[in-house]
């Protein structure tokens, strides 16, 4: 397949790219340091990204901000950042993508587990990321041609906490997560949250 | 009880102030035709309700618009009018109202069931209710001096149905939906998202 991965630059993006190269042809698109660079935040620069790769069989998007920080400290620039950003950019990844992506081929977003597994200071984060597994749900029940959408969320990211200073053990390798991207794009599913972490990671 | 009812006017709205009002006082508050009026839409006009309100015991918001149209035909203004009003519309309740609720009082907030059961048509709708799901559960962690905050999401109503032409006994009444908003502010769950539909509805 010929796959267009947005944010590939990224830790899970990375190991994304690493693990469908292995039997795909992938598109490597992220905002700088790609052979393709797009802004998600702007429907132009998506627009003119799916005119350089023409036809597709599967885009993935692991590409998008929101912010963390205490709810009483949240800003409007904060609220907007997530849902013009994440939310948004990845929804319109698939709104301007319709006629990009071949018959029978697929879209797999990104949320995150803070969708269902909240903590203090990602209240705007736990918004985007369920709003994303709703906006999956509803939309794979309307894509032509056999498209299919699905939204992978992952757990904490063991290279993440790691670079964080924290336990890596505490998380799942990019390496785990990527495997779920991957049965997003070969598999059947379709308007399904696909989570992708180890049993207490 | 002090209670601050937004959207008294629609449907679910007037059942949700007659059931509240025989145990508490309810400040009924709608776009027109309620003695407060509000535009979720504007922060400026929910700053100006809550400065007319002053202290209140509990905020129920059964308000919010979003745009059902198919997913092809959906326009960035569609998808705006659910972000903005019935997603940071109630969101917006809840922060500029962190300030005008006593200690120990809640925010109950209104998703509705297409969240988690789409239908075609719906992917925006579905997106919003699941964004405030989603917020809710984040928020319930950071809320200061006891406050809690819930989510109703109810059902098709059986007089929306009947409204349509459309076969009521397929949803729920108003006045049974209503009753999961008394809980919600009534009872001691945070965080929650409580479903207000019959079995089947």
């Amino acid at each position: 397949m010929k796959i267009l991965l947005v944010g590939s630059s990224g830790t899970i993006g990375a190991a994304v790219a690493s693990a469908l190269e292995a039997r795909h042809e992938v598109l490597r698109a992220s905002r700088s340091h790609s052979p393709f660079t797009v802004d998600i935040a702007s429907a132009d620069s998506i627009r003119d990204l799916y005119r350089k790769t023409g036809r597709v069989d599967a885009v993935v998007s692991v590409a998008g901000s929101a912010a963390f920080r205490p709810l009483a400290e949240l800003t409007d620039a904060d609220f907007e950042l997530g849902l013009g950003n994440k939310l948004m950019g990845q929804v319109n990844l698939v709104r301007l993508g319709l006629d990009a992506v071949a018959d029978g081929g697929s879209f797999t977003l990104t949320s995150g587990i803070l969708a269902r597994r909240p903590m203090p200071g990602a209240s705007s984060i736990s918004m985007v990321n369920a709003a994303l597994e709703g906006f999956a749900r509803g939309a794979a029940l309307e894509l032509p041609r056999g498209l299919r959408i699905n939204v992978v969320s992952p757990g904490w990211v063991a290279e993440t906490l790691a670079a964080m200073k924290m336990d890596p053990s505490a998380g799942t390798p990019a390496a785990e997560v990527a495997r779920t991207y991957v049965q997003a794009v070969e598999g059947s599913m379709t308007g399904q949250t696909l989570d992708a972490l180890r049993a207490g990671g």
